[in-house]
């Protein structure tokens, strides 16, 4: 059985329905489900994607049949429409349109007005009694026909709209009479023929062939596949081309033309919101010449119609479950809807809309919370444009658009070298780095940039994987900007911004705006915590958070961390010059009873940070990692400042000079640090658990649960442990005992090297838990420095470059090659400890994919920085919703 | 059923034999068996080392029914010799002795001449006619009993004795008249009493329960345990205890004492081979007092002992089929063997006798092989003490014996400080670092010293594992060195050694001399191609060289390298300074044009460089290992040296030092190295396989047959490979194609990161071969740099310390850890290619616990340096004889 090529709507019927995505384009599947719904949608039909893909593996020519279904779907629409495509009298219009399966906006072709010619324009003129719409619609035919369909340079025929309007002194297309126009349209035609040879094509069948064509060639253009190349859009068959009956806004005082949402997308409020103008095209409204009233003036104008909207908008979220984004059109005192999509959201009414839809009933909790995106939750915590600058001077700002790689949104002035963005950076100035694309030679300028702007590459591209690292806003991909960094400047649409001019980015959505505009830091909007809390209903991994503080630690707890995974202790030693002093001296200490009375010093420092840290982690778990960096990240490498240490301590500098120098190392990330540190100094040890169990006991003697798990790091061997280990018990048991009260605490270690993932069974012998260090391990599996990676990463990630890894393996954990040794690790691990402990404390545990496979291989928690807890939260429930193992 | 306690021998009979080395010792069992075999042994009964465990087990007493065990031994002793102990008219003399199953030499005590007091002296003075023999006897009794069995300070009695001689004018003990002798008898009678309130013990009885007590009390005495520890000796239940009559070759020119060779030791010559000392008692030999004469001197003085004597020889080879180190006694006429064992060898006798054992039968060749050891084969290629060295001349400059913690001999002035050891080194001295142990700090000064001794540490200590990682002479725990390096000195044995007094160290056996010997480097003796021709007849694992040389390839080659495994190429770019000069401008250069004219530079070199690798090499393999190293390996670091480049180049200092810097890295061992380059700059592969393409087709021109096979390092990903093996032959084939001649080549890539082991399957569908890079993977698995480790490995591998490590990895593979990624990486590997090609070329693959590993698991070959090819070939043998699957 031949597949349907065609796929026809229109009179309240549809061949196909808005679940044929996949085959009809969400545009065509959209106008068909709400033809069903028997919403006013203009008659068309719809050619598959199987088609589109069918015509190029046929070397771009139509299949057998194809034209003959176009011909009967045509006939069909003529019969609906009662008219007929170029009809002398009453001309049939169609507009043409691509749209695949997934949206790609901007990225292929559509043809309006099609059906004109010299004939039917007359007609058009005489049934409409109006000449100036009609020739303007045949001037707007044969420009767009002569670019998209016949790939004749645009500037041909622009060149001469703009040498008539200069000629009748006309600041806008409107002024422009109807005489002008007809005459317009003769030269159209004279240059046309000029140009190829050939007169413009008048026969209508040619013209619709012509048309469905282009767009079939549109699925192919560079720009449309690399967008899809960089959105990592895969599996699509093609585009799908919808031939539409034209209708017109722009018919008198009874038409017009608008974009609505079924909620207020800034508020999420259940309000109907949205813009409109009257006689007018929808192009008007995009372009932003005129300013839009509120829709509520159709309500005043047209009673009926706004009534009719409103019964679309309440049918189509019964329908659809969601927010929709409309577009429609009023021709003569009658609605016709044009498109229906999700709607766009700010971050705060993504979370009212989530939770009002579930209060109404629309939704329930799974459902809602499934729909949520990772993203909604980040660009929660990001700054963004004050959402009370009014849409219409931010559409009246913009600039372009380009890939939105890292959201949050920066202002300042724009600079187009590194050195320059150094410079200004330096003396406090707040600056934009606009790169074509960048190379590890830009990163120092994109550090010292508020916002990171390029031209090219994509969300993996150089600008996007440094930036992201940062959190640091950034737009890739920009391509109409044309940038010119040797002298100082960009053109984009014409306009020229130079160094030091002010520019806006909005990298949650990719936009750039010329000038400044204020920023705000979102409040997390009251819907958030109830969302949060479905989210929790859901999950079975628990979510910790990295802190080092009592302030991270607080802040975690309020965004829903059920305690500390992991707590550096390390960073406690820097706080202050009297605890730097004193670990410096610690490490200059030439024998055992030096580094004791060093280490002594510290204690009292360390037992009241642990103090602090228990009161705000109150019976929740908090796990400490004792020391971790190589000790030369202690002392001072400038000579100056070590010949302050050694006249501190009353010492030789070159003594201090000589033990800086004997602890360098060619490779510290492998060197001696971690618990290596531990098993050559147990003083230091013995300080630590010493600080931690005395804090403790402190917090228990006051009514305060302190939950510690003392964690060693960096461990390689079974024995290794069971040494340290048994000093940790050494120290504590002693303390506990001696305190008349009862202390529950734990010892585990970080499996953060490949060899102690390898032999998880025998390390789980001595260890209550594991700590999935994820980045060392990365590290170490890959043969990767982090710090060094910088330098070809970059062409790893990117799919246009060597294209090695879907993602950066320190963002997204590598689930082929470290995921397996994870895996490994948590399977022989319960081999000889069923109810070992196991959580992961790397920067993955804030990323929504790994979490999912933390949850998959059954982790019993993920640790991140406390914004990204939220975020771990929800891909918790996502991942037990997706599996079923929801609580 | 009670255990027996006591094992008799003597009249011809024993209880045991020579297979009970466990529970009688090495000694007792070599007694007994000696005794089955009929030839003439002392009688006596030896004590089990099982008594000795369960004395310990009862807090140091004797177990029940041990007292009746002893004293009725005793009484079948006096009976086969005729004597009672202590009997005044003619006493029956026995000798107490150690001996556990392993050998300790010098580790344990002995008690001789046992059974004398003040009347059974007279008894033996009577009986023998020999006054002075008598005394003389007593006198060396009370000596060593009160010294070893009561604990009385040796100095004690050693002083009067000290005091006689000087008053007699007597330079040795000979000349001591009888009559003195007794008078110094009475004397340390008296001062024992004075020491210790008591009587010298004069009940035989108690002599005997005393001594045996003492000998199971040396076998916990520090100096044993801690040579147990050192020698990795365990699973020993205790010292046996010897009692066996004493005979004595003092007794006037028909008694002598000698030891003997049944085999030359330094030649390996099948001649008999020993010393002899004519009314002289054993320690006489040892102690080196008198010059002794040759083993054929007995035959003509007593020719009938002598060929008694080789009687013993031949029976006793012939019975353990190796080579046997005989002690003797003649009294009277009448031979007594004391001892017999494996005698100790020069390496090159070692070969020699191996030879000659197969040739006369006397073992098969897989016996011979079995029995070598690596050190054997290590030991040829060191440098020796010149052999024609006289043994008394050595024996009468040996300071001290330590342990031979890194064979190979060394000469030099000895310093005591590793500033002096440097000092004196970069003035072009020799010098011997002596160190009471050494610490990272030191680690200068041991580089610039031709050999290193220390008076503490094992095998693993500090100084034995870095001075193995150079391959330098080293004498460890050498306990009789007094080291003051404060003053610049040394005491041992009463000696002083200060600061530039010549010493010399013999590796090998541990062995320190003062003064200066002739050192040679040793031939290879043609019994070594035999023998090892042998071990090809046994192993299936290949054995290739990493060489990156003509020179070292023809080497190799001829010690049986059976191709390359590894031929580095970057170490081609630092040759000559125009080499040089190319890479450097290739680093700098800014564009891929600039790139390629430096490469171009280098392709002849690098062509040249493999012609002559690829000639040596006819007909064999030669795996060529793309760049390595990360480019700031190969550019200037100091600013004068960036200066004089900028200058050759024609370009500002300042852009040199700005690339350097750029090139900076914090780890460099996980930075952009290996493949990554070539992702990176794709133009450096394109010359490299150029390189190696154009020299195969030229050598097969002419000839020579050569095998390229092409290694990409450092790979990760899969992808990654595919990349890389599609731009090798991008560049490969063209060559051959337009050649007009066909060439094989493989391409391949090493595995030495976790993740490349992990994705092994995934891998191999790119890769023809693998190559284990060990020394990475170690370092990645374990997350351990080597060039930092030296700090803090030490105390892992030290036993004494952490002794979390049984060796140090990156000496012998790491079997749990390493060992397992491998293991998996060759599994996973040949279910995609089961043909799959796999070596290690890791500095593992010469070390023959390693080797083994790379047996069991099926590889393909093992690369080393040169010079470890024969360790390799023996390693592969043993480990293929081992597990049956010998060719």
């Amino acid at each position: 059985m031949k597949p349907q090529f065609c796929y026809f709507f229109g009179g309240g019927q549809a061949d196909g329905d808005g679940s044929m995505k996949s085959l009809l384009g969400g545009k065509g599947a959209g106008l068909a489900e709400m033809t069903k719904l028997g919403l006013p949608v203009p008659a068309g039909f719809t050619i598959t994607t199987e088609v589109c893909a069918t015509f190029y593996e046929l070397g771009k020519r139509w299949p057998d049949g194809l034209e003959a279904a176009v011909r009967s779907s045509l006939d069909r629409l003529e019969k609906v429409c009662g008219k007929r495509l170029g009809d002398p009298a009453d001309p049939l219009l169609v507009s043409v349109r691509s749209g695949a399966a997934m949206s790609m906006p901007g990225m292929m072709e559509t043809i309006l007005n099609l059906g004109l010619n010299d004939r039917s324009v007359e007609g058009l003129a005489k049934k409409t009694s109006n000449d100036r719409f009609a020739w303007d619609a045949y001037r707007r035919f044969i420009q767009m026909y002569s670019s998209v369909v016949l790939g004749l340079s645009k500037e041909i025929l622009e060149s001469r709209l703009a040498a008539l309007k200069q000629k009748l002194g006309a600041k806008n297309d409107a002024e422009i009479p109807a005489d002008a126009l007809r005459g317009l349209v003769a030269e159209y035609k004279t240059a046309f023929r000029a140009q190829t040879g050939k007169d413009f094509p008048q026969e209508p069948w040619l013209q619709l062939v012509g048309a469905i064509n282009a767009v079939f060639g549109s699925w192919m253009a560079e720009k449309a596949e690399t967008y899809r190349r960089v959105e990592k859009i895969t599996g699509l068959k093609g585009t799908a081309v919808s031939v539409v009956q034209m209708v017109f806004g722009n018919k008198g005082e009874s038409s017009g033309t608008g974009v609505c949402f079924t909620r207020d997308p800034n508020s999420g409020e259940n309000l109907f919101y949205g813009d409109l103008l009257i006689n007018a095209q929808g192009e008007d409204v995009v372009a932003g010449i005129r300013t839009p009233m509120k829709l509520a003036e159709l309500d005043r104008r047209m009673p009926e119609v706004y009534r009719q909207l409103c019964d679309v908008r309440s049918r189509l979220e019964q329908h659809y479950k969601e927010m929709q984004d409309l577009e429609f059109t009023v021709e003569e005192g009658r609605l016709y809807m044009l498109q229906c999509r999700t709607g766009k959201r700010s971050p705060a009414a993504t979370f009212k809309i989530a939770e009002d839809m579930v209060r109404e009933g629309l939704v329930t909790k799974a459902e809602a919370v499934k729909r949520l995106k990772p993203e909604d939750i980040e660009r929660l915590f990001y700054p963004v444009i004050d959402p009370k600058i009014p849409m219409s001077e931010r559409a009246s700002r913009l600039l372009a658009t380009g890939i939105n790689a890292v959201p949050g949104a920066a202002s300042g002035k724009a600079v187009f070298t590194a050195a320059r963005a150094e410079e200004w950076g330096a003396r406090g100035e707040k600056v934009i780095l606009v790169r074509a694309e960048t190379s590890p030679e830009d990163v120092g300028g994109m550090h010292a940039a508020q916002g990171i702007l390029t031209a090219t590459g994509g969300k993996t591209s150089h600008a996007a994987v440094v930036a992201r690292g940062w959190g640091k806003c950034c737009i890739v991909g920009c391509g109409a900007l044309d940038v010119d960094s040797e002298h100082g400047r960009m053109t984009v649409g014409g306009r020229t911004i130079s160094e030091g001019e002010a520019i806006t980015l909005d990298g949650g959505v990719g936009e750039v705006y010329s000038g400044e505009f204020p920023l705000v830091k979102p409040t997390l909007p009251s819907s958030f915590q109830a969302v949060m809390s479905w989210c929790d209903e859901f999950r079975r991994l628990r979510v910790r958070t990295n802190a080092d503080t009592p302030y991270d630690s607080k802040r975690a707890r309020e965004l829903g961390a059920e305690g500390i995974g992991l707590c550096r202790t390390e960073h406690m030693f820097f706080d202050t010059a009297e605890r730097r002093e004193a670990i410096q001296e610690m490490i200059v200490a030439e024998d055992l009873a030096s580094r004791r009375a060093a280490l002594a010093k510290l204690l009292p420092f360390q037992r009241a940070d642990f103090i602090g840290i228990f009161e705000a982690m109150d019976g929740l778990p908090v796990t400490i990692r004792l020391i971790d960096p190589p000790l030369h990240e202690f002392v001072p490498h400038e000579p100056e400042q070590q010949a302050e240490l050694a006249r501190k301590l009353g010492i030789p500098a070159e003594k201090v000079a000589r033990r800086v120098e004997q602890l360098h190392e060619a490779n510290p990330m492998l060197g001696h640090r971690g618990c290596r540190l531990c098993i050559t100094y147990p003083e230091i040890l013995e300080m630590q658990v010493r600080a931690i169990i005395e804090a403790a006991l402190d917090c228990r003697k006051r009514g305060v649960k302190a939950i510690p798990e003392i964690m060693h790091p960096l461990v390689m061997d079974p024995k290794e442990l069971e040494i340290l280990v048994g000093q940790t018990r050494e120290v504590a048991d002693p303390l506990i005992a001696a305190s008349g009260h009862s202390l529950d605490y734990t010892i585990g270690t970080m499996i953060e090297l490949p060899r102690a993932a390898l032999l998880a069974d025998r390390i789980a012998r001595h260890a209550e838990f594991f700590s999935f260090g994820t980045n060392d391990l990365t590290q170490t599996a890959l043969g990767l420095s982090r710090d060094d990676a910088g330098r070809f990463l970059p062409d790893y990630v990117d799919p246009k470059r060597a294209g090695i890894f879907a993602a950066d393996p320190f963002q997204t954990l590598d689930r082929d090659g470290v995921g397996l040794l994870v895996r490994w690790a948590v399977e022989r691990g319960r081999t000889t400890r069923p109810d070992l402990k196991i959580g992961i404390c790397g920067e993955h545990g804030g990323d929504p994919d790994s979490v999912a496979f933390c949850h998959q291989i059954g982790l019993s928690y993920v640790s991140c920085s406390p914004y990204r807890v939220p975020i771990a939260r929800l891909a918790a429930a996502q991942a037990a919703l997706a599996d079923g193992t929801r609580k």
